[in-house]
């Protein structure tokens, strides 16, 4: 449920709800070299002659590279975004499987639980878990994220 | 210590270390918005103007993009790092204080546990804390980080 502008404020949010959050175009060779040689410049991820030689045996993605395709396929696609109020932190995030190029990766939203905010009336947390899945249907990357959204009714002082 | 070659193996590791990581260069609006343009475009990421109603009151960076500065640190300056065979995942990534334009970014790492591997006896696992603090001396983010490191001697069987 939204408002008529679209917005899901923290009332909104139900643990259980899951939520679509679309397909990445797939990576290249270079979108995985760019992206590393800038953030994570292990040879495995942007050498893919030594890579092969790695315990991967073949170039792979940064971990970081695929926690940033799940941001912004949340970004893009999770429908009315526009309460959110940032995010306090990340737990358990896992890299299950490795990202090769070529894979296409799509996301997936779980919302895991929501509190009121003690500290901000205006505001709750809600606990999301994010996935990504390759084009086998695996796993390859999950993440928990606790973020703020705007309520719709502030609450009253206690 | 590391071994002639300087790199560092999982022997080499030990609860307590702890190293400097440098410091990024200061972060301009222009690095800020570029970045969450691609990976996070919430407007309080991307539009300066629209940042001042936003509860950070003007543009801060994506929490993802202090993430990868500080990977970028870690890859850059951690001494001997030839041995690292990537990571399972990471837990409490914390964003504790907002990242603005002109801020500027450092670095330290602190060994918390090391831990044989079950499944790789050719290899270790290290937990570390990565902090970031800005140019004020203030922690900005933290990640615990699991990494998998080479092993010196293997492990025998057991």
């Amino acid at each position: 449920m939204s408002d008529s502008n679209g917005t899901r404020f923290f009332e909104d949010f139900e643990p259980g709800q899951t939520f679509d959050l679309g397909t990445y175009p797939p990576l290249s060779e270079d979108d995985i070299v760019t992206f590393a040689r800038q953030w994570d410049p292990q040879y495995f991820h942007v050498d893919p002659e030594a890579a092969k030689d790695s315990m991967f045996k073949g170039l792979v993605a940064s971990g970081w590279h695929t926690c940033v395709i799940l941001m912004n396929l949340f970004v893009t696609n999770f429908p009315g975004l526009g309460a959110s109020q940032g995010s306090p932190g990340l737990d358990n995030v896992r890299f299950i499987r490795p990202v090769r190029p070529g894979d296409s990766l799509s996301g997936r939203l779980t919302v895991l639980d929501t509190q009121p905010s003690s500290s901000r009336p205006a505001s709750g947390k809600v606990q999301t878990r994010m996935e990504l899945v390759n084009q086998e249907g695996d796993l390859v990357c999950s993440v928990q994220a606790w973020g703020f959204y705007a309520r719709r009714s502030p609450a009253l002082g206690s």
